[in-house]
């Protein structure tokens, strides 16, 4: 019989995730029943929204009660099935859960086809959620066009370096905002971002207005706070912002007070838009057949940060508020086949 | 010759407009050179946007240049024309400026019928840019959908409260945030919104709860500030928020910090679109059409503060700050033919 591995929430954070948050738990895996699926994930995807997700109160999802597997997406491979929609050797992806073994009845599993050459991280990054959240996030609620300029906060994270790229392909001006001049030299010197703003490097509202001589005209919001703020100052008219993520406050037990230049989204005639990727379920196909062809052009990479191990999940969570990865942070929970472990 | 009277704008506010920050000029009308036109004011709009004009900075129109007459849209006669588009008992209506004569070129200024039995003001609330806001804001914005609940703050005042009669009409439950009893009565009472809600009256998060049962789908904000606050707490998915006054902040030297739960607006997938009316101006025709036939049908109301005397314009002005007017603030300027100065 398997044994199941498992971090559960057993207490809501207060501020960051704390190791107490979580309990490790150990338990066997039960037998099948009918119509149900067994699946042994490989890598975990870590994400800012993580974060909402273990508070009491419900985000865009239902609040997780307070000794549940903690909730996160995954990809694995179907080990057992006695659900005629999955077969041994499947690859899904899904909710799995910060968990070695998920056993569900297939609702939420998706199947996926494993690409030759095509490393597995790719399908939690470009060819998952992320990359998704990038395209139709961009392109559908950020509308650019040719010689727009385009701000991008949390630049060097997984979904910021991605909407950099692609408002480059899309005949932008693209600058971006990131934690390091480390990370600003990649986003500049290997994905070709036109500028990027390091905002710990001094006067943030100063540097963007020199790296945005002609305004902006799409802010891909990744960030919130003073990040934000110091593009609301700088919206041309007609301006859209994309409000994707507001990772300086998901930390904060008590919402901050918001941007103090909203009152430039009245006057230029602005829009915010909030987004969620989920939405866009149905389309994914749409656009990993167009990032897939813009990484076979060698016009899009991609950096993932595999954290080995799902013991190391709780500390490496907190790694996304502290600025600790660049590119798309990732635990790997188990091997391949064929994959030393 | 004639002897124009006028308010010139001296200094720059610091909070609200202080009498000092004007001074009375009296001085000759100068005869009209070809292409120009003479126009005496009959009324004069007061209007929250006037405190941004006043600043040093542009806003959505460029900086007034200290010692010009301060800027003001408003309705008057033209009586002397060298221009061809415009003939003496012309009505005009356009920036006249705080004064009693206006001499320009013509541009900017339209002219409109005198419809008999609507009074003067009318022309300057519901059948002016009053009315095309409350219209193109709720109707063009804020895409209000039968059934749903719209919340409009700002609700006693001009725009507000033709919006929330708009909503009626549209088959919406309309909640207005005012900010007295005695308006709030006047709202519910006499123009028909389902509820009424007083923000000094204590907890505005807890009785607008309480009056959106279903929550809000549609925000129609003209205040900002804690009052925006409650309303997008309540938010529902894809919520539309028409930013279309933050009139709490309009005499604050430096931007107050923004809304806490913006972040509902990404939870939510909600849209905040800001809207200046100006940029309908080819469709006021729209709008004065069916405001007309809605008031004809005794479904539309509106109610406006006429101060006499281009002498009370400074005063009158912060009554707009301190919820001193129901309905439209305007200074009679100079009686039409036939009434009584």
């Amino acid at each position: 019989m398997r044994t199941n591995r498992a971090w559960t929430l057993v207490a809501r954070p207060e501020g960051r995730f704390k190791p107490t948050d979580f309990a490790w738990t150990e338990s066997p895996v039960p037998p099948l029943e009918d119509g149900q699926v067994l699946v042994r994930q490989l890598q975990l995807s870590l994400d800012p929204t993580n974060r909402g997700w273990a508070n009491p109160t419900a985000t865009y999802l239902p609040a997780l009660p307070l000794g549940s597997v903690m909730r996160g997406l995954g990809l694995g491979l179907v080990e057992e099935s006695k659900n005629p929609a999955f077969a041994p050797g499947d690859y899904v992806q899904g909710m799995l859960g910060w968990q070695l073994y998920f056993v569900g009845d297939g609702t939420g599993l998706g199947r996926f086809q494993r690409q030759p050459g095509v490393p597995l991280d790719a399908y939690l990054s470009v060819f998952g959620h992320i990359g998704a959240t990038a395209y139709f996030g961009l392109l559908d609620v950020g509308q650019p066009k040719p010689g727009d300029t385009v701000v991008v906060s949390g630049a060097a994270g997984a979904v910021g370096s991605l909407v950099g790229q692609i408002g480059k392909i899309a005949g932008c001006r693209v600058v971006g905002i990131a934690g390091s001049d480390e990370k600003c030299r990649w986003l500049t010197e290997d994905l070709g971002f036109d500028a990027a703003v390091n905002y710990k490097g001094g006067s943030l509202a100063r540097t963007l207005r020199r790296a945005c001589p002609s305004g902006i005209d799409v802010v891909f919001e990744n960030v919130g706070g003073d990040v934000f703020d110091a593009s609301l100052m700088l919206i041309n008219r007609r301006a859209r912002v994309v409000l994707c993520g507001m990772i300086a406050q998901y930390n904060e037990m008590v919402p901050p007070p918001g941007p103090r230049f909203l009152v430039n989204v009245l006057t230029q005639r602005a829009r915010v838009e909030g987004f969620i990727v989920m939405d866009y379920a149905a389309r994914y196909a749409e656009a990993f057949d167009a990032l897939g062809r813009w990484m076979a052009e060698g016009r899009l990479r991609y950096r993932a940060d595999v954290v080995p191990g799902l013991e190391q999940a709780p500390a490496a969570v907190n790694r996304l508020f502290e600025g600790g990865n660049t590119g798309k942070l990732i635990v790997g929970v188990s091997p391949e086949p064929g994959e030393r472990e």
